[in-house]
Parts: structure tokens; C-alpha cells; sequence
């Protein structure tokens, strides 16, 4: 029996342990969702801390149900280890590391590198590996498949098999997860591809094959390049409304009442997290190897850029409306995390906003109910102060930067002096609120 | 009784004479679904042709229905008339005459204009006023206003009323018309927004106020925006996934797959009708009047300008792998509507692509089920060729332009030498076809 029918065999019967590098809101999801359907799942990551929360069957992903979580742990299911060794006894192994960009926005693959350098050290012949990371089109091609085979010896086909398989997890959706999310996936060959649909065939509800990994690539970015788009264009429209005197949120809502080929998007101060100010970012940087300048991408980046710029402007207008400069000024923001209901603060337009402000003397604080204390870029470190009564009252101006569900907008209302509501918090007209 | 009781209690009673300006895509099955409804309607447009076939029951848009139009006309609902005198009979007037650019892209409100002074010469004092025709925020306001103010001598809220409501026909679509599709509308007080709606209530289901004319202007270009915008991202991408091996439409197909958060668009050759390629120009001329640069709508401008002259490019390369040059071979182009099924090759981007080959010295002919008769930019007069057998075998190159469902892949496939697939009519893999 050769690779190839040994390992379809054990995916037949669930006699695979599969190995997930990366314990993040992709990979410990993913975990689950495989462990809960029987297979053996081990979770490498070099954070020790998360190691040690797994292993004690303590969730820290908010997607995933904590009992569930802690059921399959100590059935034993479900493990973590910080040694990559044990990748030696997986049959196939998912790689769900970040994938940054640097402070001048140029991709950082090596946390890709690592681990595929940890893989080509450890792995046995006869592996199914799949990158879920999201990355430029050709990096499985170009960068991981000459690492590997050059690395580990083995050869790619007959001696092990590499795919990509794009996450598209939407951290705080109730209806799609990693289960029932449709899964695409692209391989080098078509024994890998017939392996990698078996693989997440086993856990996934749908598999979506495609030609080749560099489509399957192609496909994540095109779809969070969609989203950097439309906000990005919606936003600008939005800083235009805001000088003809039109409320975008009216015009957004009764756009919204055309029932084909039209699909709102909501302006705020930004864009943040892990996905969306990050992916495009990695195509326009592969495709200068091309020759080709994505002035799409790279118009959208730019508005995305100016934005914090631009709320910190409004607040200053805000401000200055009832005479009063931002310097010395008490400003509280409401909202850290990059979208509402979760505790997320990667890349979140409020932290930048908050720097700025900051650095022009305005005395900053801010409440988000699910995260306790950030630092922002400017290394400043913040703990979330009570929101009540005396706290908005104390404060010049009220910043709204995240629509967290739990906000009661009328009691933000009632309790603030000025109001600069930057999500469309507020629907009450008042002459205390200045609206993005 | 004054002139709001008197209009609302004719309304109530349907019977009101309406008057429709501009018998085009928009004027003509508007007059229709008011007719259908039992209001006397007259439809106004400088065509005497037009006139002509209205009042001979005779209908030129194909979305409409011809044996009830042949029955609103024999029944009295219906007619039409180039003498813009009969205005004074109608009770409420909408404007849908067309909003084009000129050749610089600089907006051409002259239709407008021209609509507005028979208005103001003929109306008698009570009339509900109502513009359609798609046009940049503010229009309304501070261009319609104090035309029609000035120049009939009556005073808007007392004598007549002003609103804006955007028409929203999207020619083809087999399951929204004109009566379904719900009705944006803004007035310039109370009363105008009381009696627009009843207006259209009576013959539309679905009607959503918003606070002011400039808000439902900016609803319409905010919609047709939204699909520049996206068009010219996906063609943009096209083009790079071409660079890099990439087949984009499987990419598109992959994309699709996603459940949430993600809307499809098919590149193609660029953007024709006479919305998507003009309505968010409308919205640049005006945001520069802000001091506002709308670098978005610039951007998706700047791709889709340069599309046709791309695809030229496609076609000289296709040309090139079999050793011909575009000068002096053959080259016929299938479909020049500028959708697919539909008779309408305003803006369409297969004329200017035609221009551009036969400028280069390209022997261009064209096929179109839909269009007998074409006249290029450049002032080629040119006739649609039979599709058949020979026609495909003498032509050196066969460009896929407009994706008409009755285009058969696999019969062109079968009999063309080389093909250049636009529209991925082609699906079967072949040596032949070049894809964008």
C-alpha cells in the first residue's frame, strides 16, 4: 500500500491524528470542529500560555462553546503542545499562522516559514499539508513548496502532498462557522487534491476544489479586497455628505430598499482587524512583481490610511463648535474593538484615533465592555474606565468608535455633553451629536 | 377647497391627468404602469417619431408588455403628444428625460433644463412636479427651483411642488419592473412628500420617503456607484489574474461559494448603458464644487477608460500567437449591446473596441440578434452580419463581446480559428480561446 491509499484509508476511518500549527481565532476553531467530529487533533503553538489554556480545557476563543471545548479535552481529543516534534506522528497537518503586515505594509511571511521549516524538520513521509493563512497568489507554489521539499528531502507528490485551503472565519457570526462555511481548497496535484477534500471532508460541509492553489489564494483576497473596497468607498462618500449636508446613513438605508445589484455597507472611522486592512495589501505587493499597479487597491488603502485622520478632525470641529480646544479637553471613546460584540482591538481605527488625540493634548480614556486595557501604537496603555453616569458627564466630548450592542445610546444621550457618533449610534436628532 | 385638498382628493379618486416628459426606457413603462392603473396619462417628447408609434398603439421598449399597450392606447389611458402646451391639463408632471455627458464626461443638464421651461411656460397653478433622470445632489434644489420659480412666476409649497425621485429600471430584469421595484422619493416640504406619495401610491407598491431631494439623489448615484466601482475592481483583477496564470472567472465562481459579506461581479470589456458608466461622474463634477476629490469614482473611471483599449491589446496578442497582426486580418465581433439579451448599444464597450481595431487596420464586422444597425464613435456605419458557419470560418478572429443567451459556445467553438472570449461564453477548455 502505497502513501496515498494509506492515508485515504485512515481519513475512511477516522484513524487520522491531524496536527493544527497556529492556536488562533482560525486554527483553535478549526481544531474543534475536527476533534468534535472524532478525529485526533493536536494544536502547536509557541505561546505557551495557549498551550497550557488548551490543555486545561479553557476556551479563550469566544466563537467556540465552552463546554464543548473542555468535553473534547478531556476525552482527549483535543490536545496543545509547544513542541513541534510531535508533528512527527501527524498524517496531515493545517497551518493557521498570521500572516502581518510590517509597519511599511509589506507581508510578512515568516511566520509561514517557520512553520513550514518546523514541518520539513519533523514530518513523516506520506503528510497531507494545507496553509489556511491568508497570503499572495503563488506562495504555495513558490515559497512553501521549495522550502519544504528542499528541507525535508521528501518529495512533493509521492512523498507528501501540499494544498491551500483559505480560512474565512467571521469572528461573531451566529450563522456561519467553520463547519458549515463552504471551504475552497487548490492543490498542486490532483492525488493532493483528492487527499485535501477527503481531509476537511471528514469535518467540513462543503468542499468548493479548485484548479490550482494560487486560484484558491486569488479567491480569499478577492473577497476581503470586495470589503476594503466598499467600506473604503462608502467611507469617502460619507466624508462628501458630510460637507453637502446629506446624512449618509438615510442614503445608505434607502439604497438598501433596491432589491438587486445593490449591497450596503456601513462608513465608520476605519477599518481593523486581521483580515481586511491586511489581504489586499498582499496582492498589490505581488502583483508590482508583475508589472502591474492595482490603483484600485491602492486608492482604497489610501482612504482607508486618512480616516483616523479625519475622525480626529471631527472631533475637533465637534469641540470646537462649543469653543473649546481639543488640547486640554476630556474625551472619552466608546468602543475599542474594531466591530461591535467583539474583543478584538488588531488594528483598530479607535486606537489610532485615540493616539491622535492623544498626541494633541486631548485627556483620553475609553470603555469597551469586552476588552479591560489596550496599548496603542504609540505605546500608551489604557484600562477601560466604568461607563455611568458621572463618567460621561466629566467628559468634553463622547466618542462613539464601536457599536457594541450592550450600548444604550439613549442613556449616552442623556448623560453627554457632545456627542461625536461615528457609527450611527445615535438615531435620536439631537444638537449634541455630530455625526460621521 | 386649495390646491394640496384638491390635488389629494383628484388623487383619491385617480382622477388626475398626469404628464410624463421623455418617452425613453424610464418615461414609457412608467406612463404604462400608471395607465394600467386607470390614470389618464400623456406622455410628452420632442420625437414626432415616438409620438407617433405611442399614439398608433405601436411599442418600441421591450420590457413592456405589447398587447397591453396596444389596449391603454385604444382605451384613451394612453397617448402621446410633442406639443408640451397640453402640460397645462396635467395635474402632476415627471420628468424622464436623459442626463448624459458630454464628450468631455462633464454632465449635460440641458434636457433638464429645457423639460423644466415647458413646465414653467404651461402648468397651471396646483402641480405636483417630480424629476426622474438621474443627477448629482443638490439639483433640485438649487437648479430646478429657481428655473421653474422664475420663470413661471409661481410659488413653490403654495402654487406648485417639487421632488425628486429616482427611477430605478434596470431594462431586462424579468422579475423587477417599474411597478415592484420600491420608490425612492425626497421633497422640498411636508406637503410635497405627502402628495408625491400619493402619486405614486397609486400605481407603485412600494414607496420609501427620505427627508430631502438631495438625499434621494444621492440614493441613485450611490447605487449605480456601488457597481462602477465593483465592475472596475473586478476588471482591474481580471487583468492581473490574466498576468499571473489566474483564471478569474473560477476565482469569481470560488468567491461565490462564501455565504456572507461577498456580492459577485463578472469583469468584461468595460461598462456600457446609460447609468453605471455616467451617474457617479455626475456625483464627481459636483463633489469638486466641495473642494472634494472623489478618488474612488476617479480610480474606477481610469479603469474603465482604459478597458477597450486593453482588450484591443487581447485581441493583437491572440492575433500574434497564430503570426497575424491585427492590420489587414479579419476580425468579427459577436454582440455589441452592452448587456446581454437586451437591444441597447448606448456606451456599449464592443463599439469602441471596434473603433480601435479598425483604426489599426483591423477588417471589422459585427454580429448582434438584437441590433441590425450600429454607428461607432469614429462614424463607422456597419450592419450585423448572419452568424453562421462561414461567416465564423473567413474571419481570422472571432471576439465574444456581449454574452447574448442565444449565442451557442459550443457551435462558435467548433467553427472559429481563433477565439477572444470576453465574456466566458466559452467554457470548454481549448487551444483556441484566449480569456480576459
Amino acid at each position: 500500500m502505497d502513501h496515498k491509499e494509506q492515508i485515504l484509508l485512515n481519513i475512511e476511518q477516522k484513524k487520522i491524528h491531524l496536527g493544527i500549527i497556529g492556536l488562533g481565532y482560525v486554527g483553535l476553531p478549526l481544531a474543534v470542529t475536527f476533534a468534535g467530529e472524532g478525529v485526533s487533533v493536536t494544536g502547536f503553538d509557541n505561546s505557551a500560555e495557549r498551550v497550557w489554556a488548551v490543555n486545561s480545557g479553557s476556551n479563550y476563543i469566544s466563537d467556540i462553546d465552552d463546554e464543548l471545548f473542555s468535553e473534547l479535552v478531556q476525552s482527549g481529543k483535543l490536545n496543545a503542545s509547544d513542541n513541534f516534534g510531535g508533528l512527527n506522528n501527524c498524517d496531515a497537518i493545517i497551518i493557521c499562522v498570521p500572516t502581518p503586515l510590517d509597519r511599511f505594509k509589506k507581508p510578512d511571511t515568516s511566520y509561514i516559514e517557520n512553520a513550514c521549516s518546523e514541518i520539513a524538520r519533523y514530518m513523516k513521509p506520506g503528510t497531507f499539508i494545507c496553509l489556511e493563512s491568508t497570503t499572495y497568489p503563488t506562495t504555495t507554489e513558490d515559497l512553501i513548496l521549495p522550502l519544504i521539499e528542499n528541507e525535508s528531502g521528501l518529495k512533493h507528490g509521492s512523498e507528501f502532498w501540499l494544498a491551500f485551503s483559505p480560512e474565512r472565519v467571521d469572528p461573531g457570526n451566529k450563522l456561519y462557522n467553520t463547519q458549515n462555511t463552504p471551504k475552497i481548497i487548490g492543490a498542486l496535484t490532483p492525488d493532493g487534491l483528492e487527499i485535501g477534500e477527503a481531509v476537511y471532508g471528514i469535518a467540513i460541509e462543503n468542499i468548493h476544489p479548485v484548479s490550482s492553489p494560487r486560484v484558491a489564494e486569488m479567491v480569499k483576497i478577492l473577497e476581503n479586497t470586495y470589503r476594503l473596497v466598499n467600506i473604503s468607498m462608502i467611507n469617502e462618500m460619507a466624508l462628501l455628505c458630510g460637507k453637502m449636508d446629506i446624512d449618509i446613513w438615510e442614503v445608505i438605508e434607502a439604497a438598501g430598499t433596491k432589491p438587486f445589484g445593490f449591497q450596503a455597507f456601513s462608513p465608520g472611522p476605519g477599518i481593523g482587524g486581521h483580515c481586511i486592512p491586511l489581504d489586499p495589501f498582499y496582492l498589490e505587493y505581488i502583483a508590482k512583481k508583475y508589472n502591474f499597479d492595482l490603483s484600485m487597491i491602492h486608492t482604497a488603502g489610501h482612504i482607508d490610511m486618512m480616516m483616523p485622520h479625519r475622525m480626529t478632525i471631527k472631533i475637533n470641529s465637534a469641540l470646537n463648535r462649543v469653543k473649546k480646544p481639543v488640547n486640554g479637553s476630556n474625551i472619552l471613546f466608546l468602543g475599542v474593538a474594531y466591530k461591535p460584540n467583539i474583543n478584538d482591538a488588531r488594528e483598530s481605527p479607535a486606537l489610532k484615533i485615540i493616539d491622535e488625540v492623544e498626541a494633541k493634548g486631548g485627556k483620553v480614556s475609553y470603555h469597551d465592555p469586552f476588552i479591560p486595557e489596550v496599548v496603542t501604537s504609540n505605546g500608551l496603555t489604557l484600562s477601560s474606565v466604568e461607563l455611568n453616569e458621572s463618567t460621561l458627564k466629566k467628559n468634553d466630548c463622547v466618542v462613539i468608535t464601536t457599536n457594541h450592542d450592550v450600548f444604550d445610546p439613549g442613556f449616552i444621550l442623556k448623560h453627554s455633553a457632545l456627542i461625536v457618533d461615528l457609527r450611527n449610534l445615535i438615531k435620536e436628532k439631537s444638537e449634541k451629536v455630530y455625526k460621521l
